[in-house]
């Protein structure tokens, strides 16, 4: 079914679009932090006072998703009201405040010659990002390449595809009110999922490319692009309630692993419980979980303690719910509870639950996560709370970056070397 | 033409072999320096003495290499006599002494809730490395890989099998020896090039793969791999000659950097020449460059001065000549160099020769390779002239490492987090 757009803008090719992200990105690469903010300040302003151009565009792809079945949920995500447009404005002012990550020299030294080596951060050049229809994203990501000093392509879900132009155009004009090409910050959602495509096979004019979004979007990117990508995956987290782990701690931090947000990427999936404690922690633990409507997927003996759950099934440890569900497995040790993690994890996050210091050294060292916990909820693995101000992704590869990402995830470095007429 | 073997070992699967891989690499992870400084010793040892079992499997390679038509400088590079053996031992024992780089510590903070995060190194897990018919490389990345922790699937040259299958069965007894699994270091040799493509699909069984040799093995690998690549590259490495450069520095910097060692990436591959300074530089540079033998491929207005000089043309600005021929053009001033730079390089090293601190300070920001010089020769982008030890390979990729890669660049990263019952 065709969608009603605002408008046609003139079609230049997207091989076209992608030479003026490059030009832009040699413009932006030697920016310095006040430009950089001042375009920052603009945008912000542009998107908290736009919701005149926004809304309705806005408004129209909300329409769309309805008449295409758009769920209640995905149609939430999808909609950007004037208080959202004002909160999502406020973000943007927050990255002014973080510190510029080009120039930061990450090492250096005299060479025996007398040559100084500096490792100083660039930024990547010409970042693409495959997103879905969440506009929010938009902005965000735009905000966050702009400060790093790289410039954007944008392809997001077609769904919001009438308020991401919008969104961009607005951009755009910040850019330019502070003399930045308009070029920094680029949509190609009218391109289609041929554009996609073709962004994912443009190595050389892209530098990184980054997903954003379900499971099977990740994967698809990842399985077709030939530009580098960075993955930031779906988290099958588990946590292990260890022989000598406190009550209190095991209740409070599964609930909070669990309940808090039970949509988000760091939320607890499965849990693992050491059968000498079973019988003292199962029962808390759980009656604390029904209290919140989580449904019980539990083995054998975990049904023995817990009647109403559900019976497992091999793909229940398979399984990143996102919902108020949990799989629960009663392990013998340490062992089985870290050889269950390693066939089952996907790498995000696994939290330990204990009293025995050996054990937490084990669990640090030995499992192989982005983040490796004791005695804290999952729910900590976000650039947020690590400090980091913005986040860009949790990356679950171990190439580049690993764990929640920051602006420095989204530089490269190079290599300045001052010489004095050496030769080697 | 079928090349004789040594011996058809029993036939595993590919996968199997990964799987393998993968088990042993959960071992070395967690193996300590001491341990893998021994195995390493033990792989010295045996391939300073093992001579009488390598030989002749070199000679039966080299002897199916001329049967072939393998030319004569491959054959040099395959070729395994003593005294290369004794140097590659040495080299190896080399790697003894550098600092193991799992678990250094990269950054670590007490978060405002008590949390202390650390974001320390690990192996990678699993890496592959696809190369040329040239054994000293099994040696020396199976040494490197060990000690960064990580197990390591080999893919050399089918030219080079039978000397790689003596030397990685003398590796795995070696390992074996101190306790180590023979796992750590395996060849896939005998699966073909059927082999290569399957270890490019195996996404999820190997974690990076680092091909090493010509650029288009390079170029097939990056194409087809759905592995992470740390990709090597080529270099078509620049000199631009400033205005104000120093006759003495640029006649012996641009003599270094093309003629020391002109078959490597870091060679000097195009000499840009600032117009107001090429009657006083280019006699005296290209004169030096004559008397050792360089082939000067120039444009009209380098041969005005050096009637000698090949007609350049397009091909010779994007060429990496790996031998004693260089491109020369004369140009207006820095931004046509740069501009020349920026269509034609390959992002690998550029040096600018000059006494004008503006312009070295634009060179240097602007310029967007992985080493960006003022006044010292290219030939220093180098892991041992960095001071890194050991050199991995030069990367000309933005993602994960740029420039010359030390044993750090062979890991990844995961964050401890220590709690005391923290929540959210």
């Amino acid at each position: 079914m065709a969608n009603t757009t605002l408008d046609a803008s003139p079609h230049t090719s997207l091989t076209d679009r992608l030479v003026a992200a490059r030009a832009a990105s040699i413009v932006l690469a030697t920016a310095n932090a006040e430009l950089k903010n001042r375009a920052l300040e603009a945008i912000s302003r542009a998107v908290a006072t736009g919701a005149a151009e926004i809304v309705p565009a806005n408004g129209l792809d909300l329409a769309n998703g309805r008449e295409n079945g758009l769920s209640t949920a995905l149609q939430d995500r999808l909609t950007l009201s004037e208080p959202r447009l004002v909160a999502l404005a406020d973000a943007v002012l927050d990255i002014v405040g973080l510190v510029d990550p080009v120039g930061e020299t990450v090492r250096g030294r005299i060479l025996p010659n007398g040559i100084r080596i500096d490792q100083v951060r660039v930024p990547f050049g010409v970042v693409g990002v495959i997103y879905e229809a969440r506009p929010n994203v938009t902005v965000d990501i735009a905000a966050l390449a702009l400060k790093s000093g790289n410039a954007v392509v944008l392809r997001g879900g077609s769904a919001a595809e009438n308020t991401n132009r919008v969104l961009v155009g607005l951009i755009q004009d910040a850019l330019a009110s502070v003399g930045l090409p308009r070029e920094c910050v680029q949509t190609i959602d009218e391109f289609g999922r041929a554009g996609a495509h073709e962004l994912m096979q443009a190595r050389g004019l892209v530098d990184v490319l980054i997903p954003r979004g379900s499971a099977s979007l990740i994967n698809t990117v990842v399985a077709e692009s030939k530009v580098p990508v960075i993955e930031t995956g779906a988290g099958v987290v588990h946590v292990f309630l260890d022989e000598s782990a406190d009550e209190a701690w095991s209740v409070d931090i599964v609930q909070n692993a669990k309940v808090q947000r039970p949509s988000v990427c760091n939320a607890l999936e499965t849990l693992l419980v050491h059968r000498g404690a079973a019988a003292r922690l199962l029962p808390p633990v759980l009656a604390r979980l029904r209290a919140d409507g989580v449904v019980i997927h539990g083995d054998d003996e975990t049904r023995a303690f817990f009647p109403d759950a559900v019976a497992a099934t091999e793909e229940d440890w398979q399984t990143e719910y996102m919902s108020l569900d949990l799989a629960v497995k009663v392990v013998a040790d340490i062992d089985e509870a870290m050889e269950h993690i390693r066939r089952y994890s996907t790498h995000h996050t696994e939290s330990i639950i204990t009293n025995n210091l050996g054990n937490a050294e084990r669990f640090l060292n030995e499992v192989d996560s982005a983040a490796v916990m004791v005695n804290a909820s999952t729910r900590f693995t976000d650039g947020g709370e690590f400090g980091f101000g913005a986040e860009v992704g949790i990356s679950t590869q171990k190439l580049h970056a690993r764990g929640p990402m920051g602006l420095p995830e989204l530089t490269s470095t190079k290599w300045l070397v001052r010489g004095s007429g050496q030769i080697r």
